[in-house]
């Protein structure tokens, strides 16, 4: 698609790969939280936590057509959100002091999502456009089906800005890769731009027009 | 599948292709129109206009193992697609008026939906219930897909006869296919009979009998 | 995954295959009746009990890639539907009565598509986890999917403890099969422990720990 792929060193590999886990991680864990709010028990919960974890990714993966889905190829995924149920569970208190940290690495999350999705979309052969939709896709349809489920609206349809964040990231970082910026220095922008747009949304009440 | 495919004249195939696309663009219109209804804002109105256009084909490509779906092929049909949010956003007291006119436009999308949906899940090596059932689903189900999205209960599930128009029309084409009749014969006729059969619905209040 | 195939003789497969269908048809009027509560007409009830039967499995082999899905390849699981809509129309009094009969082949239909699932999964190369994952999946997103078109919360996410006693039935059928003993005693064992759990569960009122 325009470039070579580059061949990462084990220690970048290794960065993404844990940064790509502990997003996972703290996508369960506000998913575990926000079933805290609906008289879920605690299979349904996890339910819940699994599929705001990994439901954008599978989305994806159906969609494209790379079945079985990425979560059944490396259990490490299944790992963390097994591990995110008890902690979230039995730390709740302590989770909710650590807001500006969950917030941080759900953002990291959600800038990484994007990427990986976005990248796996190409290495299948489709066209830039569908890889961008493909990579937001990845980074908030889990929380799309997390509403679903919990027979919500999708908040994300209503007030949050961080769908465009994702798709004005896919932009840039595909951007980037067909100038022939450096990988990392491709990855590292996007995130950072995803990551400062969603903090300015927030703190600027950034909104997009209501339809009517 | 009992007849040997029938090489298609490149007026037909534009016809029936454009067709096509003013159908999607036609779904995606009145996706947007009924977004207007919910709070949603301009990314959440888009992606309703979006699955109302594509939803019922990418449920059948998915199902019958058809993937990637057929949007990321072709990328006209994002491109009707994109272009109705806007018009649809601008425009929107013009199209009421023009009620008439997006109807049978829609009527005859349901009808090439069905047949097209139909054909593709024959072109499968699947048997003629499961095209029967496919062509349906590509014709309704984005309307489904909306309405789950949009936290309602399908409308199509509790008054609209036309998923039974379409599986009617299903049958009529695959008989018609299957009895050698000429292929252009063959849409036309389907298509026509859905539009008749809607009209009718809609005109003398047809409905099926409620269950309870 | 750690066993030959058995080859099984032909009663057993009988059985097993016609204890399928009839799981499937009782699964479908389980869905008829639940539609019966809301206002749908014939269609959508049909749509309901389609989904309530055959739901999970579809939604198992989208994950897993076993595309066409399996109802498309076996059209007497399309027949057991299509009977059960017009039985559970016209003898709804009748089979309120059998309510004890039709709990017990609900139940035997939930432990054979937890073990058919399960074994499906395992043949596509894919881990024991998931494989008791999909397992789970196959008995009980019917009923999920039959919630989300009625928009309602999922009932499973609530009250019902028969997702775990698929987990952990399946866990046993695993282990027996690991353990080499013989495929019939395996799955009978598994049935009836998740038949007698069920059972339990409703009698003794047991249910897992709310989230908050």
């Amino acid at each position: 698609m325009g470039r070579q792929p580059i061949p990462l060193n084990n220690y970048s590999m290794t960065i993404i790969y844990t940064l790509d886990l502990i997003g996972t991680f703290v996508f369960a864990i506000s998913g575990m939280l926000a079933a805290a709010n609906k008289q879920f028990d605690v299979f349904g919960a996890s339910v819940i936590a699994f599929v705001t974890a990994v439901g954008g990714g599978t989305l994806r993966d159906v969609l494209i057509g790379a079945q079985p889905v990425g979560w059944m190829k490396d259990l490490n995924y299944l790992g963390v959100i097994a591990l995110a149920v008890p902690v979230s569970y039995f730390f709740r208190a302590y989770i909710q002091k650590l807001r500006k940290t969950m917030f941080l690495f759900d953002t990291i999350g959600i800038g990484l999502f994007t990427i990986l999705g976005l990248q796996k979309t190409l290495d299948m052969g489709l066209h830039y456009v569908v890889a961008v939709m493909m990579g937001a896709v990845s980074a908030v349809f889990g929380g799309v089906i997390r509403d679903l489920l919990s027979n919500e609206i999708p908040l994300i349809f209503r007030k949050e800005i961080y769908a465009t964040a994702c798709i004005l990231g896919g932009i840039i970082y595909l951007s980037l890769t067909v100038l022939g910026v450096e990988y990392h220095i491709s990855v590292i922008s996007t995130v950072v731009f995803i990551i400062v747009i969603r903090i300015l949304a927030v703190r600027k009440h950034w909104s997009l027009p209501m339809i009517k």
